[in-house]
């Protein structure tokens, strides 16, 4: 019989679970609160009190679980170390191996959840049926995971899928938090098309709904003026697809997947966003008609615990 | 008792040959010429029988050998099978296959010269001893191939490794071979450093000792200027590092290798081109220190023939 694995997600405010069928079947999710507290040692055990406590309520017992997989917001090495977590307080620790240790030592594998949330979208998501994909999520950042073969690629210093901080725009002059300047990140996360737009308004005097949010202005307002015919926001998205148009060709001819998938709260404006991105993508690689697709997560913030169980059938 | 393997690379001009110990010791090394001739169709059965000459003549028999890989320039779909070789003439041909068949039947695996040469120097050359490398030609053309985990990564479409085609100057107006502006490839290859030279010299009046050799400057020429501590030479030299630089922290974001391999032509110029490659790389990398090395390509025009042996190992 198959048996059933469990995805957990460890985010900073909460950590999400889910209960899976070995065919990607959700079975049942729920979250418990991220306690942070004293270097976040209680993380650990109140996920593992907590899958105890749904495992009881589901009448399955440890021998019909097959592992569980968890996404860590960091950095993790090959052999499931963090020797750092800023967003959970842990140092020099190995969770998967403690969260083993608490749950009949079930088998246990880790990941970066950026590259955990692009094996979900692999599995069951935006990028199912295919085996080779590049994950672009634009949120408060940008960030990515490679997945090749059906495999997460973390790299030799897991600096894989660092897409967010390819060097785009030589006349930026703000730091980015990595520390750089004018990388992708700074235009492409809903944070940067906000400041994009700011921007834009402060620079020129064309009419734009957008000036009635003024500093409060969103990724969401400006995408959806855009879409509407504001020509201040198309000037702002049409930046905005550039540079990512410009950072998924590199993609394509460096790694070359089958499709990208574009996930993200930013790609909630959905097709349109897409179809803007192609125009620039087309444009930088002309070297190939044969070449990657573009689309989009289907998963939401569920690819983190479909891919954290998907670690564990690997 | 370990069997002997042969690397066969296919160029436009002449095919090398090389047979090895499976320890990645080369044994013998001899060329044939390219017959294009009648769509390229003498080039296998010349390549076989110059094989079989030569397992005659050292006393080796085919039980004694492990299998052939063949390197091609230009794409190889997955099953081995070639679309169109522009280089040699070669239409819907299967050359591993015809190959195979000409040899009583051992193993024969093929690939794009470009990864195949990569995969040589993981095996024997600037990579030897790493599992993840990603490997820049500046020759002609920069080309690229991508190891991870010791294999090639060919891409769903043959695209991987295309950094020579990496968008990086919007302010180029000439075209590449690849219809597109701006490439990597147009400022740092061989042609491309030329190039570059000429267009200083006509832009300024720096006095350099560029300007005896007039437009028949080449690559060597400026770098060896560039050495001498002439003005111009170095400017095209801080152009030329400054995109490889960027180029190479985005693909260290996109895959993260071990290490990066330069060869071709324009590797030459050795630990010095290094270094000034380092110094951008490590400008637009400052998320981690922790990242891939540059080293040099060691194997020379020896890369393929070593790659191709390797490939039957895999």
């Amino acid at each position: 019989m198959d048996k059933k694995c469990i995805g957990v997600d460890v985010g900073g405010t909460s950590v999400k679970i889910g209960l899976f069928e070995e065919d990607g079947r959700l079975l049942k999710k729920w979250e418990v609160r991220t306690r942070k507290e004293e270097d976040g040692k209680h993380i650990l055990p109140d996920v593992a009190a907590s899958i105890r406590q749904v495992l009881e309520e589901e009448g399955i017992s440890f021998d019909q679980i097959k592992g569980a997989g968890m996404g860590v917001p960091g950095p993790v090495l090959p052999d499931g170390s963090v020797e750092i977590c800023v967003n959970l307080g842990w140092h020099n620790v190995n969770p998967q191996k403690e969260l083993s240790a608490m749950l009949e030592n079930i088998p246990v594998r880790s990941g970066n959840d950026a590259n955990v949330a692009a094996l979900g979208e692999m599995w069951q998501g935006g990028g199912k049926g295919y085996r080779d994909i590049v994950m672009i999520t634009l949120g408060t950042g940008v960030g990515g995971g490679v997945i090749l073969d059906q495999k997460i690629v973390s790299g030799a210093h897991g600096l894989a899928g660092e897409i967010g901080h390819f060097h785009m725009r030589d006349e930026e002059k703000e730091h980015c938090n990595c520390g750089g300047t004018g990388c992708l990140e700074q235009v492409a996360s809903a944070t940067g098309i906000a400041r994009e737009a700011r921007r834009k308004m402060a620079s020129c005097e064309t009419p734009s709904v957008l000036r009635e949010y003024g500093d409060k202005v969103t990724a969401k307002n400006v995408l959806d003026a855009a879409k509407a015919g504001d020509a201040l926001a198309d000037e702002v998205v049409e930046v905005v697809c550039r540079y990512l148009g410009q950072a998924l060709a590199q993609a394509s001819m460096m790694v070359d997947p089958e499709i990208f998938v574009i996930g993200g709260g930013v790609s909630k404006a959905g097709q349109y966003l897409i179809d803007r991105i192609y125009g620039y993508y087309d444009h930088f690689t002309p070297i190939s008609k044969n070449k990657a697709k573009i689309g989009l997560a289907t998963l939401g913030n569920d690819a983190g615990i479909y891919g954290a169980a998907r670690l564990i059938l690997e």
